[in-house]
């Protein structure tokens, strides 16, 4: 019988088991920070309906959903009436305006699950891949200190992974609004001008004044860049846009704002050196309407941002006429995980503490499930190599799966020894 | 603007956060005991290509398989390459084969994951569902001591869940073969035959008994009968199997292999009130060639079983020239939770210890932030109501979201305290 080559499609990820055991290490540390914070998991299914999930303009995320169709209805040659969601925020949005009345409000919600997108295959673009996205949903009102927590959970994540180089970069929508607004872009303009900006760490400052110059006139180009590079501490960079002869409403409340998170950033003692205020920051995505996250990784800084996320006046008008204004971030897991390994981050991983015994021809397995029994009792991970084989071979089997300690017969003593298998030390079982 | 009705397609689940908390309860107990038997967790992707989920011939499931395709691929009239995945054996077996030279044999791996099928829409029925695998892959060869800790492993997890009346059902193919060989039944009808056995609990023996007789003459089906429907002690079927005038050499395995199997089972301690040998269960997979497993509640046998695996002699003849011989069993966790939900199994659940911070006009935000900072180090939950609310407002959020404890100012001694929410009883914060 001919085989078929076993292989996955491309664009999708899938690990030997030590590497998974790192992916779950991160998604752990990920889930139970975002819990810590008082956040309630939810999940929802993998795919929505059509019409929930693409909007009638259909975004460059829309073109790349997949649809999902039945054999039944394939064969019928039916139009597909479902898609696998692509993102974690519309299928919030949709969960919120569903359960509204079942749900308590500030709603804090996490959710870790995979999301698809049609992606042309290309190095580091997934089709599926994992989001780890946190927000915090008000109805009618939400204070700006949960603008301030988002980002210092987001602290408290790298910390806890002792990723020392990393920076939350915030700025603000209705500050760039207002900022346009003082050099006389005209608002029809102001999208693009976001987009352009946005781009500025990616493309760099020569590429961004050019286009720049195809919108507005040179002569405001040389003043927005100049006050958009500002270099400085957040509170010089603060006091550098109060000194501003800028006196629009949307300026000042944008500043007003930045001045309020980053004061609640400091009594939550999230240290300056992990902040910063980035003028060039704005995120493509035009539903944020306030304080604008990214996060950088400061010796990579051609990874771009590893987590953003920001503020929205109003998550779910497509499917409720309540107000639902809200504040959330994104890890993008699957890419993150990545990134880390090519850091050789996980080398360092401690190894979980295994215990495998091993089966010598001749002994009663009664003996072995009963040793098994009490390491397990003690909330231990226990495996017994069941298969008649060699020592050497079963020594290996523990290496290769890196038990961290193994559990045989020394027959001179007639005991059981538990051999550590970092150390080489060797102590009696059961008289630990 | 109009809005569009929120709403999940038919057949998908989700949960309001509370019960998404017992689902991941259930799903984490599952997840640590195949753990802590030293299973290592993969994680394959949500969709595998066409030729390596689906067989030539095309069986019952893969009607029920979902395609999918992008935008652009429907647009341009192609015929979908990719489809979801429908249970967890078939990307196993690809991973399996796949990865071959990299994993340390037997593989003991455990997997739970959502598959997808396209049913009709209808009461306990899903379109999207978790399962939750585990399998031990040898190469070559398997010991049957495995046969014996899979169906210990399941009685762990329903012992810690305190699932009193379940019960492990375990039988044997190649005994069943060698009882239809005795009884004359020509090897093109074992299948037919067993499909029929395996659907006894279902529809009844007298329905069993008149199909069977449209196969074989009506005094073997008689006699298959009465043997199949022997009731008693696991000793007891053991003794009356062994005396009875059958020869072939299947039957003798297959009872030598349970005999085994259920020597082992007694060993690791798993009482045998947990444990029965029912020679009714054929388990409707062709691939099943040794032992076969059901699970059922016996207070609530109409449920079917809610569990089920076996032994089988090659994994992934479909990808590799290998011989991977396996045993495993899956919990259909969706249907599962719902059942256990049906039989009101949450609501003793205890609830999670998280504390609620109020929120008081006036009180400075940094000694609310610092209490955070502090039970966070502690590992606790904790989650502060920044929102401007009277305080009866916020005692009725904690109550909502089910909050353990709430720390509150007591003005008269100007101290903070916390309430437990469900004794009532204040101490003071940090007098603890």
């Amino acid at each position: 019988m001919t085989t078929i080559k076993p292989r996955t499609m491309t664009g999708t990820c899938e690990y030997l088991p030590e590497m998974q055991r790192h992916f779950s290490y991160l998604l752990n540390i990920i889930r139970t920070t975002y819990a810590s914070f008082g956040f309630q998991e939810i999940m929802t299914p993998s795919f929505e309906l059509k019409d929930i999930l693409l909007s009638k303009e259909g975004g460059e995320t829309e073109k790349q959903v997949y649809f999902i169709q039945s054999t039944g209805a394939l064969e019928q040659n039916k139009a597909p009436d479902a898609a696998l969601k692509f993102d974690l925020t519309i299928p919030l949005a949709r969960y919120v305006a569903e359960h509204e009345r079942e749900l308590a409000f500030p709603f804090k919600r996490y959710q870790i699950q995979p999301v698809f997108r049609g992606e042309r295959a290309q190095k580091g673009r997934y089709r599926e891949f994992y989001q780890c996205d946190i927000d915090v949903v008000g109805k009618e009102t939400l204070s700006i200190q949960y603008d301030a927590e988002i980002p210092a959970i987001i602290y408290n994540i790298f910390s806890k992974l002792n990723l020392e180089n990393f920076q939350i970069q915030i700025n603000h929508r209705k500050l760039l609004k207002g900022i346009f607004n003082h050099f006389n872009i005209p608002s029809n303009l102001y999208e693009e001008t976001l987009r352009t900006i946005d781009k500025c760490d990616k493309i760099g400052i020569e590429k961004t004044v050019e286009t720049l110059e195809t919108l507005i006139p040179k002569n405001d180009v040389k003043g927005l860049i100049k006050l958009l590079t500002y270099e400085g501490s957040i509170e010089s960079t603060l006091t550098f846009l109060s000194n501003l002869d800028i006196t629009n409403s949307d300026f000042k409340a944008g500043l007003d704002d930045l001045k309020t998170i980053f004061e609640h950033l400091k009594n939550m003692k999230i240290p300056e050196t992990a902040l910063k205020l980035n003028l060039l920051i704005a995120r493509g995505l035009d539903y944020y309407t306030g304080a604008v996250f990214e996060t950088i990784l400061t010796d990579h800084p051609n990874i771009g941002s590893i987590c953003s996320g920001g503020r929205y006046d109003n998550l779910a008008s497509k499917f409720t006429k309540s107000n639902l204004p809200g504040v959330g971030i994104s890890i993008g897991l699957t890419r993150l995980f990545y990134q880390l390994q090519e850091m050789d981050f996980f080398k360092t991983l401690p190894q979980t503490e295994k215990y495998l015994i091993l089966n010598e021809e001749g002994t009663d397995p009664k003996t072995l499930y009963d040793m098994a029994i009490k390491l397990r009792a003690e909330n231990k991970i226990v495996d017994i190599y069941f298969e008649q084989a060699k020592l050497k071979k079963q020594f290996k089997y523990a290496s290769d799966k890196a038990f961290s300690h193994v559990i045989f017969k020394d027959h001179a003593q007639d005991q059981f020894l538990i051999k550590n298998m970092i150390t080489g030390k060797q102590i009696p079982c059961f008289n630990r």
